[in-house]
């Protein structure tokens, strides 16, 4: 298995509850497809010419600033746990990451440094990404687009002088960006303006999705939310857009939450509280029923109606309760049957020490 | 408002947890019906003929040894919060406790002293009671048949040498006597066999009640089993037959819980702890919900899953989350929409305060 603990943070910094708004978004992602001119893209590319990429792509990246000490991983050489694993703290895709052995193409690999990492060989050449904790946008871009300058200047991009950067799929030519801020919207989920809100955000050209990206469903009230365009604007242009977007989300959620301790504090109270009981006692927790569970509780949190509870904490049992995570902490592979009573006994592990170090 | 502390026990010897069997059976009654020759019955009586049944009756009782330190309530002078808190401990009926004030009768009134008790004017002339902890059905008879014979030598109770003791009703003619045993039988609903057993117990002559006796809903897995005849039987034949048929009951209830730890030992045991946390944190509870939950809790105390948790604790919350015990605590009325509230206060803090008793 491999040992994450090698990286700075566990390649979890983006999970620290300390960037800005940290009560609502939990993280900032902004990813930059890039390709290689000298190579076929995608599905057209040979294994021997995907280890050639790879071979390109990691010797640059060793010259740069951003990746110099980048911890490197072979996605196609490990077990599908500890690519499962990667996924789920949201350092590699559910591409990459799939149980299904042949979808992995030879020679995908992820390099990570701190908050910014590539994956190479994935559906493009690069995917190059960054990933903050917080609402963020500005400093996430920041350090990506610093790689993307690094390793510009040392290999050739396929770029088009009209269409600008080329991609496997139309639908990321352009800028190549795509970002996205994972937020916590239980106020607009409950007062039931989710709806009206998520069509709002359709009709000026964002999308969402849920905890775990592309085909993920929502739960527990966590969106992801992006831009679906990459295409005829900047990159500052686009990030403005939705950063300017998220804020409106953020206010509406404000004010939801502001409307449900108005009207139905005892409810609420109830309801979050209820929440905090089942996880700190249950004996067996479904992944579904824990992320309903956790949003209850962090709802309460940062109402202040639960005190002494961290985002941190939250939000590391949003990621050490999947299956690979737990099956990690096991030692190894965990039949399907014993994950839910897994589960339960580490969040009740973690709220219960939360509980007596807090006081 | 009434001062219970008065009573040795305030009145709720019968939920200390002490009894036999105590881990199923919280409560053993027996009340023998008599009448006075000299007096008209029930609804016959004139209000100065019922002052006088009282007058005669409370000079007989505390003349005798089982009552002569007995307390004295006047049910149709006391609050109807009063009688309510009589009636949630089970000292008086409902029909003597209803908010209705017309249905209690002038001169209607309660003695009692230690587990033994009178109801005077209620349907008959007197109700003799007593009411003990756990399954002590000949103990409990003892007491009562020892304020029967007590009360029989100084007042003449109507008796036909035929039928028996004469009563308003003709199902009470005969001994008078009712006997029953409020008994908790989770296993038996959860393994889906409740209805069998309680089919063959109608078979057999008996019959089952709610918590809060005749007309009283099942809630929480409570049943109070007694006999339905009063008549062709002596008194300890009867209580013989009752006695057996529980022992049954008991032996079925004991065999559904092993069947639920061998075939689902996860599902317990994660239900068991749901009910807890869910005691230990909502911040509003209905009265049926906090009794489906105290089951659950029991029987995880029971069953050993949840330890360091009294029965005597899980009783007393039976009969406190009750909604004039609530009033009460409150020092007064309170409104039908604060009482889930209080209620989730009030158990929250008896099981805090339980966990760190017991640490």
């Amino acid at each position: 298995m491999i040992d994450l603990s090698l990286l700075a943070d566990g390649g979890m910094a983006w999970l620290d509850g300390s960037g800005p708004e940290s009560h609502l978004v939990l993280s900032t992602r902004v990813r930059l497809a890039r390709n290689l001119a000298s190579h076929r893209f995608g599905t057209r590319t040979t294994e021997e010419e995907r280890e050639a990429i790879l071979a390109e792509v990691a010797a640059a990246a060793h010259s740069t600033g951003s990746l110099a000490r980048a911890m490197e991983f072979r996605l196609d050489r490990l077990d599908p746990l500890d690519r499962m694993l990667l996924h789920e703290r949201h350092l590699v895709s559910k591409e990459l990451a799939s149980p299904d052995a042949p979808r992995v193409r030879s020679a995908a690999a992820l390099l990570v440094q701190d908050r910014t990492g590539a994956m190479v060989n994935e559906e493009d050449h690069l995917r190059l990404q960054g990933l903050h904790s917080g609402f963020d946008l500005k400093a996430v871009y920041q350090n990506v687009s610093r790689l993307d300058t690094e390793l510009g200047q040392r290999l050739a991009f396929a770029f088009h002088p009209e269409f600008g950067y080329l991609t496997s799929c139309p639908t990321n030519v352009g800028t190549g960006l795509r970002a996205s801020v994972l937020i916590h919207l239980p106020g607009l989920v409950l007062t039931k303006e989710i709806n009206k809100v998520l069509h709002g955000l359709a009709q000026v050209g964002l999308t969402f999705r849920g905890l775990y990206g592309e085909g993920s469903e929502v739960v527990g009230n966590f969106f992801q939310l992006s831009n679906q365009t990459t295409l005829g604007q900047s990159e500052d242009d686009l990030l403005d857009h939705l950063g300017k977007m998220v804020e409106r989300v953020i206010a509406h959620e404000e004010q939801a939450r502001q409307v449900l301790r108005r009207e139905a504090p005892g409810i609420l109270e109830d309801k979050v509280w209820r929440a905090y009981g089942l996880l700190r006692y249950a004996r067996s927790l479904s992944f579904e029923e824990t992320m309903n569970l956790l949003s209850g509780v962090r709802l309460g949190a940062g109402l202040g109606l639960i005190p002494n509870l961290g985002f941190y904490t939250l939000n590391k049992l949003l990621v050490y309760t999947q299956p690979a995570h737990l099956a990690s902490a096991a030692g190894g592979e965990v039949p399907e049957s014993e994950l839910p009573t897994r589960r339960a006994r580490y969040v009740r592990q973690v709220l219960e020490s939360e509980a007596e170090r807090r006081g």
